[in-house]
């Protein structure tokens, strides 16, 4: 059980899942300390800096990796246990963005307006109150803001050969820009090619449900996963799992079809935990389930899907892998440096 | 400030918002102890009652109003506080329905499938554990689910003339299925005709974000609300606010198209109640904002915004309405019956 | 079978289907010389008459009717047969208007944007050269138009007690806008109610498919039509039939939902006229059908789903009534005034 | 101007749009000869080859290419004409599959449902009658129906480095199965890397409007191109042009987005070759422009947008690349072999 360190420079970053080579090998158990940047590779650095003249559209959204997992093949899953997410500049930032978001027209929902005026907002970050400042343009408003730190962007190389940009999640995971990605949580994706091929980018030191301007909190991170494989199961669509629930996701359009999509798979993960046939699984999650919106934002809609684990039982999804990596993590946050050590707290304030 | 009651009989109850002939006249601030019966009409009394086959069409969702609100005019705005809303049968019931929910082939999604396979589900209902106990069909899973109760149909008469069925949510509220209207939320509706003509129904022991199969725990309800009038204000969609949040609610499909009004109107209250411009709005609304489901089954679909009142510091929606409402509502369970005092505790567990 | 003729008053026309009492009696068999107002009822008579100025919000799109077909009662089909449809007057109207059509947020598309520019563009029309006159606003463009005169709204009075806005089309017909409905169709109807209900607008004297930018050549109409009552048929969604083909129409959102009720609809049509299974229909409609879009601008979308008759062998849908009705049309126009006389003969130029 | 020949051997045909090295290269002006495989690799033999089992979804819808056109650059528009697209075999097959069409449950619009039953139906092609005999499987019905022979995908490799399974249209093209790519059309594509790489398959004798269950007449093809390179045009969606139409498409869910940005180009394009301000433009469109569905089945939909050429008097799309490419089929069907030069008459019978 190694520990990596992955610090790309500012050439090594990549904007695609899918046909790029490997930044580090790691083995099952492994954990790895990285860096990522924000999703204006940093270049935005004062309010003045317009994201869309700042930054060439290639460049948007970098992510780090791909990490190339030693032994993963198609028709396994990969196991990412998230232990530390830590904003690692003293500001984030978020902006509107021409014709993107979710409140305007765009590219995918075309319209004869001219776009929404682009603006930005600067946020500083105080790691030791865990919040963000929010300071409106126009006024005076101001409200400290708790940090809830995430990564936006997560996935594998996609089956069949394709090679995605960043932006647009799908089966392979990518840009779903879900909040439940925090520290703390296990995020479960189908291996479509050999190793895998996990990348992480797209920080937001916190975003609402919808990602509703098409920006969060973007910040570069400081974060620490814990990797496992598990061998031989089959999964359509990426699943998350923390202390309290199991979480499947969708990532399409309209919006229903996301929500179809991940209520589907909650039924399905949930029948096979606890034996029940589909329809008496469907009843459950009905009554029981949650469905908050992720991104409404993207070329795809993402929409997440959470049973609460103890209506379950004593099922254990994946083998228990993710009370294993909590253990894992739990392990490496004793010898960590206190930051880490303090942040699944602070994080549940 | 008057206590009025009102039960209705087996012929009383009311399938429309607008058109209908007002059960009860109240006064803004006054408080009315209702109930209502459940969206099969409490036809449905064992496992072996489908209700497709003993509930006529036109008997679904039977709501018991309207109550008309003296003094209420187009261009004002009605508050409807939730005092105490409890199960008032020993069961409740659920049950997939020919050709409806959301992960089955629709009226409106057509295709080319059977009805899948209607089921009943039979829910204990235990007042005191504040508990419904879920049994699997087909296998003996059995699980204890906690109650949240909330009534899934509240509207008024809808603008223009028009009479809606229902089952169909608009601007005028109606059937949004939203886990949000539980006791101690208070409910603004857009008045459109002289009294406003407020109808209730469709009570839930609790169900899941999205009511996923159409159906949740389908229970007749004692319900006590607290009235006011709000004069001379605007509101395009209904709102909710409760101690925590202001709500949103958007009611129409794709899902997509739901989420933005909830949270175009989310970001206009913002702006309202902050002075902020609507860009400042948009970006405090796009990183505190909360985006869950109501519906994605009814033949509009709903989508709710939430923001945490405390970024609005101390701004007061509605000139303070649901403070009043939520002390009178504590001046009433002074005196109470002892069930409906501990309601408020009761859901908070 | 008598021939009746209605022109309403300017106080007589009607905003809704159902609830309204009846303009006129009439039998199976019979036939209406009627006329019908343009959708901003006449009030839009020079260019600077911006339509949201000039036309109150619930006076828009005025319908002729409703008219009473004696012995029709719920669960039988109403035939209707458009004779002629003729613009009334020298000119018809276009024009945007605030947050209403297909490229422009709305109020179910909601967004940030400002309203397009509100502009009128009005239109010579020559019955003789059978035309409408093109003219730019911004420049020197001209070009003239072929007429296809059609009605937009269509429909009866919706079941279950429901009272709809002339605006949205559903189940009971209504603001279709497709250009399908035009002389030579006939349209069939659900009976919800006795008598049915029948009333006519909104005529435009030509628009394309979608009606992009939310009216067609606005266009006050004579209009002839012959009536006749198909007992105890059943018929979910609005169906026509001209010489050439048969289609179904679906109205709902998303587009793709309306698409596919069309569809589900005339594939079920087509196994209902050949006797075929419902497989093999999808198939024949999968190869022979055409989908165009009738409106993507109104509070629900329209698609028409088109298969040519040729296909259907010697199949003859709703019992002939088609045939039938064609030749009462023929009969009449022998002895119409000289331009019903014409009108067929021009629309096929 | 050279003319080339290319059928690709069975281990020559591509799944995907970029990445993939081209078969051939050919300069602006050039012809080529070419043979495509149907979607399901010709493995499809008789009415028992239920194709997915014969078939490995890797494997489903090989196209013929990469073409790279010498010369082309990112910036630059690919005119492709088709000169003439006959079937290649004396029959064509068409499906349902499971879980694929527009009338079932599928991967993205996710529900409980079983497959529809899976079935093929095989039509005897006979290209002097330009008929396909369509046989149904469970009765005795038949009736030939007219050829009208078209590629459903045909894309170049897409921006940003993308690599796209054929399967999904977007802005490279792609599987967008539209009979509007039919013999006489020209397709205009974005360039987006050095040389294009154009890749053309799925042909289909015909199908309907939205390839309503998946599959249309699916039927390998000899297909002649010509092709034309514009230089320093910006293209962002696919167009289309033939004698009488020009054609805009969108490819992207849900359906009313695919029909807004097809739409929203043509309005573009005409306000570009008019002249005239934006909204005229969108008047003019509004009123002459058709929408039918093309695919309403792959994993985006695609809409075509249509108007008729004569309202744009002499405009000349692409500085006449039409008129001139029509001209080199002209000079090229001259010296055809005789079933060529008959393809044009045949296919507007």
């Amino acid at each position: 059980m190694a520990t990596h360190v992955l610090h790309p420079g500012p050439s090594q970053y990549s904007y695609w899942f899918g046909g790029v080579d490997p930044l580090l090998r790691v083995a099952a158990g492994d954990i790895v300390e990285l860096s990522t940047e924000d999703c204006f590779g940093g270049r935005v650095t004062t309010p003045d800096d317009l994201p869309s003249k700042v930054v060439p559209f290639g460049e948007l959204n970098p992510v780090t990796g791909p990490i190339e997992v030693i032994g993963a093949e198609a028709g396994d899953v990969l196991a990412v246990h998230f232990i530390s997410i830590l904003p690692a500049r003293s500001h984030a930032v978020s902006s509107t963005f021409p014709h993107f978001g979710a409140l305007t027209s765009t590219r995918e929902t075309a319209m004869l307006h001219d776009a929404l005026e682009e603006r930005v907002w600067f946020y500083d970050i105080d790691l030791d109150a865990f919040t963000a400042t929010f300071r409106a343009n126009r006024s005076e408003y101001t409200v400290e803001l708790p940090l809830d730190p995430m990564h936006g962007t997560v996935g594998v190389a996609p089956a069949n050969g394709e090679v995605r940009l960043v932006v647009t999640p799908s089966t392979h995971g990518g840009n779903m820009d879900t909040p439940e990605i925090r520290a703390g949580a296990t995020l479960y994706l189908p291996v479509n090619v050999p190793g895998g091929m996990l990348s992480i980018g797209d920080g937001h030191a916190r975003q609402g449900e919808g990602e509703l301007c098409g920006t969060g909190l973007e910040s570069a991170m400081d974060t620490v996963i814990a990797i496992d494989l598990i061998k031989d199961v089959s999964l359509s669509w990426p699943r998350i799992e923390n202390d309290e629930f199991i979480i499947s996701t969708g990532s399409v359009r309209p919006l229903e079809d996301a929500y179809r999509i991940s209520q589907r798979d909650l039924v399905g993960w949930t029948s096979d935990l606890t034996g029940m046939d589909v329809l008496d699984a469907y009843q459950l999650v009905s009554q029981m389930g949650l469905a908050p919106a992720a991104n409404v934002c993207d070329p795809n809609y993402t929409m997440v899907a959470k049973l609460p684990k103890w209506t379950l039982k004593d099922a254990q999804a994946f083998g228990g892998a993710h009370s294993r990596l909590r253990a894992a993590a739990d392990a490496y946050r004793l010898d960590g440096p206190p930051r880490i050590r303090a942040t699944s707290v602070a994080r549940q304030g």
